[in-house]
């Protein structure tokens, strides 16, 4: 399994992945699923992955070969990110045409992408890929998208993101979107990559892959578990309900 | 969907559900995902439901039957919880093998179980039956289990849940995990029945049926909502990762 989270603010995007793939149990590997597409001043382009790794690496890859091309499936002569995900959805089809007979006997070989970023002339964007290639587009009415094991990470951007936010402080809350689906779920897995994209900036280096001993990361969940465990101990206990 | 929780302390037992599929539930002790079994001073049974309503109705209605009956599916004539789990998980195979082949084709027909409570000369006890008849028991290392609905509540549950704690102070955690859920998830509704049974009580009375305007469910929630928020903001934001 996999988490891959996208948050679309008038600030920017903050877009991270964890990295555990694993076939069965007893083949447990770490992958970047984060692929970073970028010309500086011009264009910032992201691609999250979930699903059959075979699937979306091999849509990744062609993505990559087909760069500076010149052809209808060159993201870096796309003119939107509307266009950018119409690409990938379309790349996703043809592998899964290809590869989906063969595979299904084996295993499941759909996947989805979060793609997300800005191209000059447009806001920064973010799009859900499905695995039919079809895609969704996030707003500022509901400026998250998740992909894979979506459910343990959810209820904190519920409560707490909001789209006035500042990136650190949306950064700061995907972190702990993770650390809530990485405690209570073990088909994922650390280091996180995680980019923190600032509007019009057209440039993708305040980018970290966190390991399990990273300070900051260490600090911000330890903080928060405490602060969390105060929290629920100040709060008053339930009324006595003897009927 | 449903969301169901069982909680088994050294303490009692802490059991949740919630209500979304069911029509008439005014009176607490016929509410169809919460059955209560009591003989006082003897035995406290709980049997909460997910799945097939007309599955799920279809056990706990013959069990009811068969109570007082003295036959080797009468829960009061159990010598155990193990027993009384083993009985509901019986029952449910009966079920689906009549009802699975004609319910298959319209929709399924799996349900699932959390079955709790305690009787004379055993501590309490919780189990969870699957769809197949068969079932696990919760122990002080994994303290809970959950149907349906799981995984918006589990993250609070993993940090903040401890064997040691107070009946009290679990039911508030059990309360912080429908909260999630049903902030984050359509499926799940109020009202939320939840019992408190203290160890070697053998009396259920501690029980309540929470609506949407209730009191003390609305301090909680809105306690809580509060404190994660300024929580999140005194946490300190990532570093600048500038490569």
């Amino acid at each position: 399994m996999t988490y891959c989270l996208g948050i679309v603010l008038p600030a920017g995007l903050v877009l991270a992945s964890d990295s555990r793939s694993n076939a069965g149990i007893d083949q447990v590997t770490r992958v970047r699923k984060f692929e970073l597409f970028t010309q500086p001043g011009n264009r910032v382009i992201s691609i999250l992955s979930a699903g059959n790794l075979a699937t979306t690496q091999s849509v990744t890859s062609q993505i990559r070969e087909m760069l500076n091309t010149g052809s209808a499936q060159d993201i870096f002569a796309s003119h939107s990110m509307f266009e950018v995900a119409r690409i990938v959805g379309d790349k996703l089809r043809e592998v899964i045409e290809r590869d989906g007979p063969s595979v299904t006997p084996y295993g499941d070989p759909s996947g989805s992408f979060l793609v997300g970023g800005q191209i000059q002339g447009e806001t920064p964007r973010l799009f859900q890929i499905y695995s039919a290639g079809n895609f969704i587009e996030a707003s500022l009415r509901s400026c998250f998208l998740q992909i894979g094991e979506t459910k343990y990470g959810k209820p904190i951007l519920d409560r707490a993101l909001t789209p006035d936010m500042q990136l650190d402080q949306a950064a700061k809350l995907a972190l702990l979107s993770f650390d809530a689906t990485l405690r209570s779920n073990l088909s994922c897995g650390m280091p996180i990559d995680i980019l923190r994209y600032e509007t019009d900036s057209f440039n993708a280096s305040n980018l970290a892959m966190l390991k399990d001993d990273d300070p900051y990361w260490n600090t911000l969940r330890n903080g928060y578990g405490e602060g969390l465990s105060g929290l629920v101990k100040m709060l008053p206990p339930p009324p006595n309900w003897n009927s």
